[in-house]
């Protein structure tokens, strides 16, 4: 559960499972993912041979791990992890066919590629995230949504309204960002384009080949973006919208729990060191935190638009940096609104 | 041309155009036609009588034009100019009408309908700029295109592509943009909810009156989002964007114009005070300039996602002073980088 | 008061007082004050004619009003005034001594000096301002203080304390802002030299003219800083901070103004269009919504560190548009706090 | 060397020597150095019997080490590890003295000291590497600085210069900030307040008692700040200034690396996957890419100053996430600055 040599407030604002899908591992697995799907797609328009295709297959899939320590000092070398990559694959695949291996592609090929696999792995964790919260929060509308509550504007008691009423304005947002996710995760394109992004390293066939390893990868067949980061802009803003949403239901919360208002109790809340009656809404702060976290990160993410001509590695690495991140945030807010809702119930304010 | 009580960066970074529609009497102009036509559309549904409408229509219209600084010492006071606005429409209109004005809503159902109607005009002129601008970069592509080009990967010389090729790295991202202010220019939301945002202080024809306004503003229905800014983040993405590829497009000139290397030459640039030979790639700069403030601006907007309860003033306030200034700075990027595609000629490297 | 063609929240959010030094006049005036020091240097120190620095003193001085409508068509085309500004003062000094204005500077020298003569003059009235806010708290503390307050914390009712006891946690902050203010204001440098940064164009006489027109000009003597903008983020950080601690007491009073807490009473509150019983704290959101602001504004600002070669025209025009708001949003900050810390009382619960 | 579990990218951007000092186990360690000390303090004031002292000392020291997963499910639970913590060192302290342990105090006294004693650590660790970089850029001028070079202004070509002269553009920021940072290490503030920040709960001595504790730590005697993070911000504003200064030299060694510019020589450089050619300038980018980052964490961060009264979890976690982040990024730079600059040999243009 923890981890020594990590800061201690990763244990409520980092995500294992979510993060499992930025590790070394699972990076350098898609672009394995990738360059086989690519010599198989070569494979099916005649451009490799089905020897190739098999040794590539066999060789260079999952079942083939390479190095760690290899690849992280050709990252540290190149500023990316593909050439010492390449290098590995080709020769596991061995002399005859290893040049078969990332045939006519570029390091983003792989990247962007990888990324975006990894990325349709990481909007079902929060589809089904958000699925649940959404199921919760249902719930507590129908055992709970005909209580009267005060709603408040601009920090002021204002009318008084229903639970249901609250509860609607929360979950109104929460399902239009599932809808963009899903969304989203339909269309997430493919990067192939070769080494300036045209793609005429990928000869005559260039158009059948990108159709058929979009369809390989489950992918959406797109022209190259290699300098046009709107894709990554607008992942960045689906998630930051998730986080966002539920820091204003952090926030909320922390509102309506105040000592003063009660208007919803908490369970499980924070202990203090010094005053033993005290509970805190650690898990709607979180909310608050990560909400103005995430918002803070997409803004400097959008600093990488500014790519210099056709490949910035400073605006590329801005981006490794911060995506993961904002994706880590966005599901550790909704699990711990999860949490956070499931042990909240409003006063019944009808009674006092 | 000039305002001598404004910085002069403003001379390039503003835009007088965009900025009239975030003009004080912009935005109670656009109130007024929020008021006017809630009214029609309650006499429609048979709320108001139609001498009601009738008095509303004739003396709360365009032609009436409330004081300016009665307003701005009512906004001064409450923080938003509606309570004043309304109390001068409603004298306006008369004491036997005066009610029928701004009945049920609420100040933010004038506010954001208001500058729903404002961001459509602004959005058209985007619009318009970007079509010309990408006819601009065509017809550079039809008479350039086929010219040899040095791409550049992570600021080396890669390969040579051709200037057609570098075009297209530019036209893609903005009619790809262009496609998205048009999608959310015919999905501008009417907002209107009433004091709590549920709709109840417009009786039980709310779901009606809510669709007849929409029609009748050419908004699109919607539930109220007084508490959900998503659709205030998603506008300013989409101008990000446009400012965020000018930027793009600007550094990659800025970058090209550079003396050593000389592959593209542009016209009426900028002068030195100290050094005559010097040629600045003033339009470029600004560009760069522009992209980076709108992705810090988009980033510090995302903040007032976290709306306290039904209404924050905080939140609010922020949204107000980011989002005019994301909107000149794409409109003054797209004036720029007008200027800058027009006077821009790639060097022909084919004879050195 | 208020300006038909800004957006109405400028009502709360800017500050005449301020914008005044962020004017293109004040601009243009402060370079030209530069340029007569200059010449006033190089004339002690023997390298212009006495007559030569009487001609500037004379004809490029206050008295001269440089045409605004030419400047900014200078601005437009080089991306800075001051080509065009030189033009103007060389040919109203005349032709005989034209040439000794501007002699050996270059453009970055006239705008940052100027730029540190005019945050000289913002410095101090944020000063004033600050001595009056302080002074308000004080007074309040003096009436006040022995009243108890619940102290909250994590948004819980904690453990009471004193209303002096809170204060003290709002002066404190301010009061080493002053400090870092004066410490700034007293530290503004000279930008002097040259083209290239080397102060090589003024001769061997460089170090002593530099150390004439710093004492002449009433700022520090420094080496050039032209492509380290240290001075800029630390006179933003100064400002941030001010707007931060400000927010944070924006934050505290909405919190305790709260209709269920209710520990403090805020006079002339804002009103509603839609519920005549509410009193919203306009001028604490408002505060919050500063805060914010500049907290977000100087992250971004903090972009242009990454200044290209030895000047960035990208980085200055981001730092042009960014600095003023920031001064300004201080500003507004102060003027509100002082507004509605007059206007507040806190509640007497021990009478509860 | 390399982490499969975590990002690629953090093989760059990570450092691991900085890391250290945010981890679970420092943090853990640093509050119980600052609990020792504390009872040790209340010893020599009298408040605590010797015997307490020596119980305390012997058992809660650093030869005590909590259950990790133990402290983690506090931290989960209190969103603060103090609680856990406490009640574990009051058990290993024992029956009759376990009450002696953090008497007085509350969660924030030890979080913000401990984050304080750390960040004394790691600032000696930046001190080190700027002596390090500065002395690597001292030699370089030594060896090249003759040289001539074009100083380039708005990415352009101005006028020759010499390498010694660029040199100094970097080494003066520098300079500045790592005297900057020895300053601030040298005014790391304790802080102790208890539970509201009055310092009631340590009773009469408690100007005494700071006083005593403070110098017993090495740390500033100030009155509490728990709800002023101005020191936070400085501290951050120290950091991203390093961070922004080395961005500001990758940028440079970026733009004269380029292959028509060739002003300078970089070894060791980056492969790609697809051009055999090239050699890419991965520490400069990385080390824009790292600036950039930090310009963009500080700006959040500062959104942290916006305290909610005595104590904020949400501003607080926010703190806790971002700062780590911005002192291992300019740590990194520091690491990849060095290896950058002793690789690098400028032109001699003089020769060509």
């Amino acid at each position: 559960m923890a981890d020594a040599g990590r800061p201690l407030v990763e244990t409520l604002t980092s995500d294992a499972e979510i993060a499992l899908h930025f590790s070394a591992e699972a990076e350098l697995s898609a672009m394995q993912t990738f360059e086989v799907a690519l010599a198989q797609s070569q494979g099916a328009l005649g451009t490799l041979s089905s020897a190739a295709v098999q040794a590539v297959d066999d060789r260079a899939g999952p079942s083939f791990r390479p190095s760690l320590d290899e690849m992280a000092r050709g990252f540290a070398r190149d500023g990316v992890v593909v050439p010492a990559l390449v290098v590995a694959l080709r020769k596991a695949v061995g002399e005859e066919h290893g040049a078969s291996v990332h045939l006519g592609a570029t390091s983003q090929d792989a990247i962007d590629t990888g990324l975006m696999l990894r990325l349709k792995a990481v909007f079902q964790i929060l589809d089904r995230r958000l699925g649940t919260l959404l199921g919760q929060l249902e719930a507590l509308a129908a055992e709970q949504g005909e209580l009267f509550l005060m709603a408040q504007t601009r920090m002021q008691a204002a009318l008084p309204f229903t639970v249901a009423d609250k509860i609607v304005t929360w979950t109104r947002p929460l399902q239009s960002h599932r809808a963009r996710l899903a969304r989203l995760a339909g269309d997430m394109p493919l990067q192939l384009g070769g080494p300036v992004g045209t793609g005429a390293s990928f000869g005559p066939a260039y158009a059948s080949l990108r159709a058929d390893l979009a369809q390989r990868l489950v992918l959406h067949d797109a022209p190259p973006w290699h300098s046009d980061r709107t894709v990554i802009l607008d992942i960045a803003q689906g998630l930051a919208l998730v986080a966002g949403t539920l820091g204003k239901i952090g926030q909320d919360v922390a509102l309506m729990a105040q000592t003063e208002v009660a208007a919803i109790r908490l369970s499980g809340g924070g202990g203090s060191s010094a005053m033993a009656h005290k509970q805190n809404p650690v898990g709607a702060e979180v909310l608050v935190a990560l909400g103005r976290l995430c918002a803070g990160l997409s803004g400097t993410l959008a600093q990488s638009m500014i790519h210099e001509n056709e490949r910035s590695g400073a605006a590329w690495t801005l981006e490794w940096v911060l995506l993961p991140q904002i994706a880590e945030a966005a599901g550790a807010g909704l699990a711990i609104a999860d949490r956070l809702v499931s042990g909240a119930r409003f006063a019944d304010v009808s009674k006092a």
